[in-house]
């Protein structure tokens, strides 16, 4: 099986979600100062949302590289993770429009929680498919930032019921912590 | 002529089609659990017809890699199946809006069936096409679940009238035997 | 410059012309046999535009593989053609819920006429830039397919102000025109 | 790391920015002339964003074509520039339904600023990467239309509020700048 039709796909279900997410940002009837201000929260969900699919992309592309062989299991456990990557234009749009109200913003963190695990089922799939002495086991074992964003995910989705900017908080240091600049991202395999 | 094109422009609009129906889940107005309850339905079509896509592009992804050579009929038996795997937003969105009303769901079971009569012409137009001892060729006189599939939704289209829970029981149970792994799928050429 | 990324883009800007335009069948509110009927005139302008869609990629792919070199007018000769290849979702939905009326139609002409005469540009950029005595140059003369469409589409618009249907006729015609097996196609270089 | 990949995302989130704004095109209710009349701004900046939008995936094109190397920050830089071009179908939208207001019609210069700096951004990211005596670098010490672009835009943005039409007028002018042939995208590298 050729890996090339699935980072193909990937990728196109992945583009087409950071673009129509912008269709959620509705144009606004009037030509004013005034009905820009209900779309900055709408605009600040967007940029939040096209980052994280910017870190899915780049992280996929990654793995993939660093994979050798794909099987079934391979590709439903990515159309699995493709499943709730297309779930995000949906939350974002919802969460923009409440201005961070709790129950979007916990859903947001809910299904950026599953997208997360569902990541971490795709690349244990991928690992065990591999050889056992593959570059990529060993980038996993070492994987503390994917395990951490899944933790502070559960730690966010309650509170948000509590106080919604802690939750959003905890969703742009997510976000942050895989920014910046990883030294060990340009050496090493994986993330 | 090259396959890859063929590949590339089937990856593009499934891709697209996978991805777009979530537009048909339409962000509701509100913020509480009210408004989350009448989304459930539309949500579960979601998931049936995100599974049923990603079983045909599983399929088609099989049997191109089989296929040696392409001509003209087999492009248009190709856009055949694309054509009615584009429609499948379409009745996802009635289906779910609709909390799964008979014709809707008749409907949904149509668009299902002439699908999987458009992947069993292209199947023998890309059989027809290549040499007679081909291994696509006896990998598809065994193609047991393809045919069951089309039987299947012929049963279920006029039982949705008379209970659309039958109907939908046996769209889930189609998706099911595709979904359950298939040792032949890792072993053998085709679905 | 390289074809790979002319044919992807244009695959991609292709796929999502086909695949978008089921947006404007607009799901209906209700779920019996009423509702349907509008959406019959919906459906068939989507079937047209989708037939002739598929024609413009087919050929489009023809055209490409047998050109061996590429500049930047027939980059841009190619964003011409997808321009107008873009409108057609638009003009379908017009043409669709307007149910065939005169300006709609006309306007669907218009569009396809303009595509015609972009396809028909494109492929003297390309021609021009082969050699002499390219095949592509010899299959282009006997281009009669592509002069007879848009000639056909010119007495087209005109009439459909005074019978919308013998318009449609005109546009049907054309379609079932490329549609129909032609052994040069396969054979031949060109469309 | 390979540029394929990098390549095939970013023409995909070109492809579909320039195809979705179709849908801002919203098919009018009626079939008369009068209903087309409104359309007319609509269509004209969808022109323009479609003509911008072609020139930034000519330019991309080129640029990644002569670069040999990719890393983490040209990932993060790409996707930067992704961000802006996938705002000009809201932008394109707003400014085109309210006919080139003068809040719309600024903020359209403005994505097309941030746009021109992130391209910029990326330039030199790619750059700062190639080897001392890369092709790109020298290329890009002449990229003068590039710095010029974005001062106009600096210009035209507050032009818009003392008439819009100078505004339009400049950003016009931009794209014509990077549309009429130019014999060195020919024989050199980069725009």
């Amino acid at each position: 099986m050729s890996k090339g039709r699935l980072e193909a796909f990937s990728d196109a279900v992945i583009a087409i979600a950071i673009t129509i997410m912008v269709l959620e940002l509705k144009v606004p009837h009037g030509a004013d100062w005034e009905v820009v201000r209900p779309l900055v929260p709408v605009f600040l969900t967007y940029v939040l949302s096209f980052v994280f699919l910017g870190i899915y992309w780049n992280n996929h592309h990654h793995m993939l590289h660093a994979a050798d062989r794909i099987n079934g299991k391979i590709l439903w456990a990515n159309l699995h993770l493709l499943f709730w990557l297309s779930l995000i234009p949906f939350v974002t749009g919802w969460m923009g429009e409440n201005h961070f109200a709790p129950l979007p913003t916990a859903m947001y963190g809910g299904v950026l929680l599953l997208a997360a695990l569902a990541y971490l089922i795709l690349q244990t799939a991928i690992v065990a498919h591999q050889g056992t002495d593959s570059k990529l086991r060993a980038a996993v074992r070492k994987d503390v930032k994917g395990k951490l964003s899944a933790v502070l995910y559960v730690v966010a989705i309650p509170l948000a019921f509590v106080n919604q900017w802690i939750a959003i908080g905890l969703y742009v240091f997510v976000a942050l912590m895989w920014l910046i600049p990883d030294r060990r991202i340009e050496s090493k395999v994986g993330r």
